[in-house]
């Protein structure tokens, strides 16, 4: 409990406080708690007075009674790396559902996988003082939150690992879905397998890479040039990938996509060929299984409800040392990785 | 430009400035500022009491750099009404460039559809001092925010109108979207047409559900008990509203359904049917097209961004009457809404 002692010293020490604001005025906390909760047994005289100090001091009533309640101002932020990715939509109703559950307010930003911009919005939540942050990085060097870290910001990384920090993670089993994923289509008779993935700089990216590579060295094939490409997942880029690999006179014969922008992408292109493509994709996606599309789905939900629960037993005065959970995937044959090679 | 001068008089007044960390430490502005950007020429001394004024104070420095550059903290905050329906991830996105365009940040906040929460998490929004809102609103009573307004957040409401409080706001054209998909169900031979929408509190359900009768009496339809089912937009509710209509001597030939949560449960039920269902819904969504459902689109980023270029022109000063913005939908015929009656 001594971690926990420890972290509210840090935390409150330079926010304006009730008490502060009844020193200022030269009342009691009770009158400043009347005026601040709108009760009466207050001469307008008083009441002026005290909303002076409130207004002097910057003190805020509707955090504040929290403050006072609970200890703290119930406020967790969530950096996501793309508010339009579908895959965050889940996990970010799930991490609202767990802050919700302990009376906290979950505010949420995104870097748009600018590692700068990360760094300035984790930062200026910090300065919004957040009680907690979960957060899904850009960056892979996260040195700058140490002060936040040490001044009792509780935090956790998701999706992807923190660098250079020792926090709590959640990250889904990104190298072994793939692997089984390309698994899958060798079992069905492939050999000439694409993979099409995100960003080499995203953890992501090369851990479902890596993946692929151990699937085909497990089953003795050698990975030809041309049949991986990693790089912006754009529609245009995953377009001029896929139908690279798809053409010339040994094309691939099933695509194996590193997440669901990707995945999207490839069942149009695959949509317009003559000839059947078998495909795997990383991360489900919505109505998926009425176009019968094989998937390796991480639970996006139970990624944001276990980040969240570690951070709020972080906040509870949970002192062990940082955990690293992983979280695992699940096949899903739908009809596309299920079919045999043209 | 009075109300400018107005806006930022009453916006500063309750947070602490340099000036203020200045007149406690009794020191100099510039030196106040050497520590705040750890500028090298103050003593150590110095240095401890301008700290002890800034943290007496609660000044924040990320903040309050920006505050002094730009006369403003920078931030913008969206309320949503739902983190997972993927209809706002464009919107945010949307909003988040135009921010970045200005040099803002964007944080966000779902209210899960609860207008409790809504309202405390619009202000706690302000409390952390964000310049101006962009809100989706789960009620239907803003006069919460009118001491907010007038302390010189700027706001805009965005998809459903604010209540009781006089504000920017940009919508859809719901009614219209609504008439012309059911109209085009009706030029298709369609008579016995199934609306299903969601809750009748939520001002877009209605709008859709008067452009539905809009068009039934326009063809001098008559619609029977059992046509029109509003409702949460679970799956399971969903299923069972359609399932009814499709039941029974005489069901429905076609169905609309009024947003992207209805549609694909719609999609579902109808896949499981032997007779075809001719289909029309609200909102585009993710593969639609490779699945040939009919839809009427509302453009969720140019909503997104109409709502956040409104706001910034009110933060740069435009003190025009609010202005009511109503963007029109497209309808993409893709067949499910073109098949004739079973």
């Amino acid at each position: 409990m001594d971690r926990t002692t420890r972290h509210s010293e840090t935390r409150y020490g330079n926010r304006p406080t009730m008490k502060d604001v009844a020193a200022r005025a030269g009342v009691g906390l009770k009158t400043v708690s009347r005026v601040v909760n709108s009760e009466p047994g207050v001469t307008p005289d008083t009441e002026r007075r005290v909303q002076e100090a409130i207004d002097a001091l910057g003190f805020r009533r509707n955090d504040s009674a929290r403050v006072l309640r609970k200890g703290r101002t119930a406020s967790i932020g969530l950096v996501l790396e793309d508010l339009a990715d579908p895959f965050y939509g889940p996990l970010s109703r799930a991490v609202e559902e767990v802050a919700r559950a302990h009376g906290a307010l979950l505010i949420n930003g995104s870097s748009a996988e600018d590692p700068e911009r990360e760094q300035e919005l984790v930062l200026a939540l910090c300065a919004r003082r957040v009680d907690g942050l979960i957060v899904i990085p850009a960056g892979d060097d996260h040195r700058y939150l140490e002060p936040e870290i040490k001044a009792g910001i509780a935090t956790v990384f998701v999706d992807r690992p923190a660098g250079h920090v020792d926090v709590d993670m959640v990250l889904s089993d990104s190298f072994g879905g793939a692997r089984e994923g390309v698994a899958h289509l060798i079992a069905h008779g492939h050999r000439r397998i694409g993979f099409i993935g995100d960003q080499p700089r995203i953890h992501t990216a090369t851990e479902r890479l890596r993946g692929y590579h151990a699937a085909m060295r497990d089953a003795g094939i050698t990975v030809e040039d041309g049949w991986v490409s990693l790089g912006s997942t754009d529609p245009e880029r995953v377009r001029a990938a896929a139908e690279e690999m798809l053409s010339g006179p040994e094309p691939v014969t099933a695509l194996f996509a590193g997440n669901n922008r990707v995945t999207v992408t490839a069942v149009r292109v695959i949509a317009e060929r003559e000839r059947p493509v078998a495909l795997v994709g990383f991360d489900d996606i919505e109505l998926a299984d009425l176009l019968g599309i094989t998937v390796i789905s991480q639970d996006a939900a139970a990624v944001g409800r276990t980040a969240a629960e570690h951070l709020f037993r972080r906040l509870d005065g949970a002192d062990h040392a940082p955990a690293r959970v992983e979280l695992p995937t699940t096949l899903i044959p739908r009809g596309s990785g299920e079919l045999p090679p043209a």
